[in-house]
């Protein structure tokens, strides 16, 4: 793959959409092809699957139906948007990936931690993150902000254990793999957290470039 | 489990929604609890799925997307009516289900078959067919008694000779699974369908009174 995957993982109200856009604005202006996409969702059919699972509804979803139309969603994703584009050389921001899956449907769901895992391997069909990077913020403190800002996700709707059992996920997943995931205090001001961000993503660039340089 | 499920399959227009409102009310009278049922769908949430895979759209859709899509909906269905039924002791009448996914996503769609298997497994969570009838129709045939009824069904789409897999499919999934599956020859009158599927249902009734008696 000639691009990069970089994904922006954490919980609610964490501002991941938020740096995002800012992330997309400066590697535009250095020069790249940015593709900025958003799981679950990204695709017509991806985005119709996202509305199933957002939509508060009477009926409880079983926790391994919520986990199957979440992988549906990214394997159209995958095919039809983020695997072209890496093909490019673009370099993909995407908003949420697998380890939200492996957060909300492993830990906040307690399905058997392979069993997610499996899945986001067979929905991403050998695509990886390049990059992850989680924004972490107390649980209290972001589902604060997502209400200000007028969430009405269904998550938004579990206990605040609920919420703390995946903000504990996030931090054990950037524990085990330290070269993939970075973590940085989403307690800290946009500006401050955008610096540590474009702080990480240079390395990376840096790095890749280096890698291209070697294979050319 | 003290009830049956019992899955008829078959392709396009082999009739299988008609001998089953004919079985449950012959079942009814027989004094028996009869849950009728289909896949996609049986649930609110398996409904909505179910539109998602069935209204033709602009979009190709990943022959994985649709796989998980498949057994999204089977899961919410599996959890919140098939089991259940089971449990109280109803005879559940399912129009598709594991099978359908092994011929159409699986031999259609060449999705690898043991990842269609898994997930079959995955999706049902130990509830299994006690019984599978297959109506077998020569795939022109089928198709347009489908087409004559008006159905617009995404899958009236594929070609001819796609359908023709769906048909093998089912046939070598019935040598494969002799006890589990009988097949009918779907070209006889809906009178001799009937018979044929009536005696079949009524040897398992038999069957599982008896393993009944010996339990308790």
């Amino acid at each position: 793959m000639k691009g990069l995957l970089i994904t922006l993982e954490g919980g609610e109200g964490s501002g991941k959409s938020t740096q995002i856009q800012l992330l997309a604005r400066w590697l535009k202006e250095e020069g790249h092809e940015v593709v900025c996409t958003r799981e679950p969702g990204g695709t017509p059919l991806a985005e119709e699957i996202r509305d199933l699972l957002m939509v508060p509804r009477a009926e409880t979803v079983a926790p391994l139906a919520e986990l199957l139309l979440y992988q549906a969603a990214r394997a159209q994703h995958v095919r039809d948007v983020i695997r072209p584009a890496l093909q490019r050389g673009a370099l993909v921001l995407c908003d949420r990936f697998v380890d939200s899956t492996s957060a909300y449907q492993g830990a906040g769901r307690t399905l058997p931690e392979e069993a997610v895992m499996e899945l986001n391997r067979l929905a991403t069909d050998g695509i990886w993150p390049d990059l992850t990077l989680i924004l972490d913020l107390p649980e209290q403190e972001g589902l604060q902000r997502a209400r200000n800002r007028g969430s009405d996700d269904r998550m938004m709707e579990e206990t605040l254990s609920f919420h703390r059992n995946i903000r504990s996920a996030f931090q054990r997943l950037a524990q085990e793999e330290p070269d993939r995931i970075t973590m940085v205090d989403g307690c800290l001001s946009p500006e401050e957290v955008l610096e540590a961000l474009k702080e990480r993503i240079s390395a990376l660039l840096q790095e890749h470039s280096l890698s291209q340089e070697r294979s050319s």
